[in-house]
């Protein structure tokens, strides 16, 4: 019997990049809560700039979201 | 014979985490370029704070990243 175990994320984002973006910042050491914490904080930031998207695609009376709907959040998002 | 292909990713973060972030947020349909937009602004925004966070982590004489650098750093970010 072959059995495949998948763990799936309850959490959209996985842990390991947050660790390999911590470390391409420079840091020698990245703790498990820091990369945790870094995956809150972007999880949180990606559903914001979402949100925002959608607002632009809605006005636009797309369905579907584009990569300009994203753009224009991430803009605003960054100079709030 | 049994191959495993295994697409490695040359971004740090998956595409499909940003369907699901876009989708969360209320989205019917979402473009790939929109998800590929996403994924950029994240990891751009990831590495912002991570160095912002390296800061912090240098300034108190650790040499490992906590997550109370990373806390202060996305207030930080954010408040721009």
């Amino acid at each position: 019997m072959i059995e495949i175990v998948v763990d799936l994320p309850k959490k959209d984002l996985q842990l390991a990049p947050m660790h390999r973006i911590i470390k391409k910042a420079g840091a020698e050491r990245v703790s498990d809560e820091a990369a945790r914490e870094l995956r809150v904080a972007l999880e949180e930031i990606g559903v914001k700039i979402a949100k925002e998207a959608l607002d632009f695609t809605r006005h636009a009376h797309r369905k579907t979201v584009k990569s300009e709907d994203i753009q224009i959040a991430v803009r605003k998002i960054l100079e709030e």
